[in-house]
């Protein structure tokens, strides 16, 4: 028996009004991970904390030969290896990834994809080169319209078998224009070499963006003088509500307030036990559209909203902030929701954003609470 | 109104005979993480590949002021800083280790709780203090009949309010008898400090046991002179076949074998494509009841099985052993799988080896392969 891509590489698709989360979800919730929430209490995710999804395999290199080609539309292509990236002057920058499915899992109906719920979030000190330096030095032509990021993940995805690619534009690419971020070609975390799941040797790190432009495994960056069109920026990570629907393209990241859970939790359910009494209630913010302008916190399930402490950003504007307030817990069932605003007038939904791929979803959490006596 | 544990908290269940992974199962899926099987690559796991489970939360800890006592029925209980516990003669053992839960949610019917389908497992260097030699340090009564380690996370779990605990008897905590493991109290993995979710500054190492018994954050080690009976020991991990049978206690890992998924996967259901011709068939294998004996490879759903190359164990007992074979593949799908057997005669079953825990559920891996022609 003959076999074809599409029997084992399916459409996308929604699931049914009461259907469980499918074996096919649960293999990616098992490989990929979250960052548990009380790790909002480390300034800096350390590895296997940090969030991760991997599209294909976490691909196995040689960091040794590695060879990182600057092409296309340049007057001088380059092919780099490590060592001359590490010669060249560098940058660290500490840097909130977040994926753009987080919350998905939570959407009704569900997108059958990765099945987040909050937790996707991470992070990290970035160091590498900044990608406007390698341009400037490949001498990009001025017909470029795209820049084009190949990683060497391979697979299939949705029928299509496909190298892991995604583009910026020109613009975006160089860090042009008044709120643009600086790109990075990264070679450590946090001050290490990258972890394999991180991209090792090499990721972009494209701050303020959601996580599918920081292309890991990184080995080709191509000026091109069309819009690039693959899978990943034209089929996958756009804002629909059809199928047929062309959407628009994914690219940074909404505001949203995390709360470390206070208390202890239960196993199974994940509920949170405190006592009455003063409790401290903190967490993380972070938007990488814009500035973030204030966190509120509700301890009536959004009824009331009271304002927290907010964490200024000191040199970091694109990493998350420490925010804080004080609650007084009364015996009973509670309900806590952080939510963020961010200076350009964006803050979380009370009710989801609804898309057809589950991007963005930036729902405000809610923390279950039962505030008892010791026993 | 006010509120009881029991709200949050309820008892074991078996989910329906329809039912879907539930938000609650998803919830551990996404904090907790699995080997991504291309990650049986790499001999030494690093922290956030190697498999985490965390029954509560990771809990915060201040690493100089960390005192680990040994206590209860010992001549001279002891109090250790970190220093200290560094300036005695350490160690250094490479272990394979596995969640009990491993294959829990292939279970029909499926016991919720954590879903691991059969990634949970990683293999790392713990470096750190014989437990004997601690426990000589201390003198331990000639009436102690087990040793209590006691961790620093706290939580509910089945309407009990615990810190994690766990026993083992006191010869196997002094590594007594022909098979018996050298059980270690680490303070670095793979070389360097533990990780948080690893038991950030000390653990238990108890190597060929699952991981229920290596205490991460351990903080208590207390020698008794009445049977250890608390909640993980007599409650949780126990082979039951209802929830009011006693049931033998969870103790050395059963053999399995994992193969690395051949070719390249398809993003959502994970099955694999290779291309016509030969392909290297690899993972790793490992038992901790017994040294392996053999692994054998069958392509065709377990109706006809080869054996595999299986590399010695060298100066590893504890760990998994790589092994290898050949396959030509030809065009159509394939079922393939791995299957380890050990000397004392164990082999993995073709049919699940079924207990209301989920625990030990060591089922032949089956990888979903399809061979196709380059399009």
């Amino acid at each position: 028996m003959d076999g074809r891509i599409g029997d084992i590489s399916a459409p996308g698709r929604l699931a049914g009004p009461a259907e469980g989360i499918s074996t096919e979800e649960l293999a990616l919730a098992t490989r990929n991970h979250g960052l548990p929430l009380e790790a909002l209490r480390y300034e800096l995710s350390p590895p296997g904390l940090h969030y991760v999804l991997v599209h294909y395999d976490i691909p196995a290199v040689d960091a040794d030969s590695w060879t990182l080609t600057v092409g296309g539309r340049v007057r001088t292509p380059l092919a780099l290896g490590l060592a001359e990236l590490r010669a060249l002057p560098a940058v660290t920058r500490r840097v909130t990834m977040e994926c753009a499915g987080n919350g998905r899992a939570l959407l009704t109906p569900r997108p059958v994809s990765q099945p987040w719920l909050v937790e996707a979030v991470g992070t990290a000190e970035w160091t590498g080169v900044p990608l406007r330096a390698l341009l400037e030095r490949a001498g990009v032509d001025p017909d470029a319209v795209d820049v084009v990021f190949t990683g060497a993940d391979h697979g299939v995805e949705r029928g299509v078998e496909q190298d892991y690619q995604r583009a910026l534009p020109l613009a975006a690419a160089l860090g042009e224009g008044p709120d643009a971020p600086e790109a990075l070609v990264a070679y450590a975390m946090n001050g290490g070499p990258l972890p394999p799941q991180h991209g090792h040797p090499l990721r972009l790190v494209v701050p303020g963006w959601y996580g599918m432009a920081h292309v890991k495994w990184l080995r080709e960056i191509t000026a091109t003088d069309t819009r690039f069109t693959g899978f990943q920026q034209d089929v996958a990570y756009r804002y629909r509500q059809s199928a047929d629907d062309l959407g628009e393209p994914v690219s940074r990241i909404a505001p949203r307030a995390l709360m470390i859970p206070p208390g202890f939790p239960d196993f199974m359910s994940r509920a949170r036990v405190v006592r009455p009494g003063p409790v401290r209630l903190e967490g993380r913010a972070w938007s990488g559209a814009a500035p973030l302008a204030a966190v509120e916190v509700s301890t009536d399930d959004g009824h009331t909203w009271h304002p927290a402490h907010l964490d200024p950003a000191d040199a970091h504007p694109w990493a998350w902030r420490h925010w804080h307030t004080d609650w007084t817990a009364t015996p009973g069932r509670h309900l806590l929701t952080p939510r963020a605003t961010d200076t350009s007038g964006t803050t979380q939904p009370l009710h989801q954003p609804w898309n057809r791929g589950g991007f963005a979803n930036n729902l405000i959490q809610r923390v279950d609470v039962l505030c008892a006596k010791a026993t």
